[in-house]
């Protein structure tokens, strides 16, 4: 299993926003295509994924593979099913998810508590500009990878990270978006590490 | 230089369509983001680099990386520069391009006029699942990249492709959407092969 992690810094966590101006409501768009990218392949879903957006370290949406219906790759409508699920947050009491559409999960729990539950799923990995080049890289058994939104990492949250990852990834000499990282990851991980292209 | 040619069959060349339906117009949220996928890194514009959109096999809308202004990551952004250029069409004349935002040209050429003015530009590559890996391939001189939309390569097509192709080449053992093709194509070449991660 894989599972991708992304950091939304400025998201309405009311769930109030339009879906005209996805790239003012703290980057819906970005997020949106995250959700896609880790999920989305041409004809169908990669089952064995997971994509967890943590919303101002509040709320945690994931988007589970293996149960997920209704995903398009447009951002539009994936923004749609974001804001479904905050529109439902009173629905989700203390740490219990509550699935707001199928296969769309909101929980009430910030970084520190989705990396503590993540923890014993598989290996936590920062794609980080310093780390070691995936080409030097074998891929771990059950990735998680933790990416921010067009903000870097804050200060707490790079503490975290440094405590609960166990990998720095360095993806390329050039510095890509979020969910550009993304499907270069999956493509890393489809290929067994480039070994099988 | 790097191309990415990428044909879009279904767009209403009218330029009469809302931005709130994008995948209804042709799936102009697919271009769109196969507009960013190449051309966008995360700080800036790959100044090395083209993007063509062949609409309906008449129109050819293209960004070009080193005067492109106002390109933004979301897709309704992308979408109305594609807007706006196809609502300019009449400006365009004979074969000569007019410049409709800057750095974003529309040209009255369909598929084979673009193959024939970009096959003296570089080596043009179809990316193809039957093709050579990319892990077994050597990134050639300025590349030029030519896929689809969410539809197949038409017959006509495929015939002109087989004819000013040189190079067929295999993303990986999963089939992807055109937009996370490029990602992984822009990924293979900032890599040089996948040799300097």
């Amino acid at each position: 299993m894989r599972q991708f992690v992304v950091l939304g810094h400025d998201v309405p966590l009311s769930g109030d926003f339009s879906l005209d101006g996805l790239p003012g409501e703290g980057r819906l768009d970005l997020l949106s295509r995250c959700v896609t990218a880790g999920l989305l392949l041409s004809h169908g879903i990669r089952e064995d994924t997971s994509v967890h957006l943590v919303l101002g370290d509040k709320m945690t949406v994931r988007f589970d593979g293996e149960a997920l219906r209704g995903l398009h790759p447009d951002e539009r409508s994936t923004a749609a099913l974001i804001r479904s699920a905050l529109e439902q947050r009173e629905e989700a009491i203390g740490h219990i998810p509550v699935e707001t559409s199928p296969g769309v999960f909101l929980t009430r729990v910030g970084f520190e508590e989705t990396l503590e539950m993540l923890a014993t799923d598989g290996t936590i990995c920062q794609l980080h500009e310093q780390g070691t080049s995936l080409t030097d890289s074998e891929p771990p058994d059950n990735p998680i990878f933790v990416l921010s939104d067009h903000q870097d990492f804050q200060p707490t949250e790079r503490e975290l990270l440094s405590e609960y990852s166990e990998q720095k990834l360095r993806l390329g000499p050039e510095t890509v978006h979020a969910d550009h990282a993304i499907t270069i990851t999956n493509h890393w991980l489809d290929t067994d590490g480039y070994s099988m292209v």
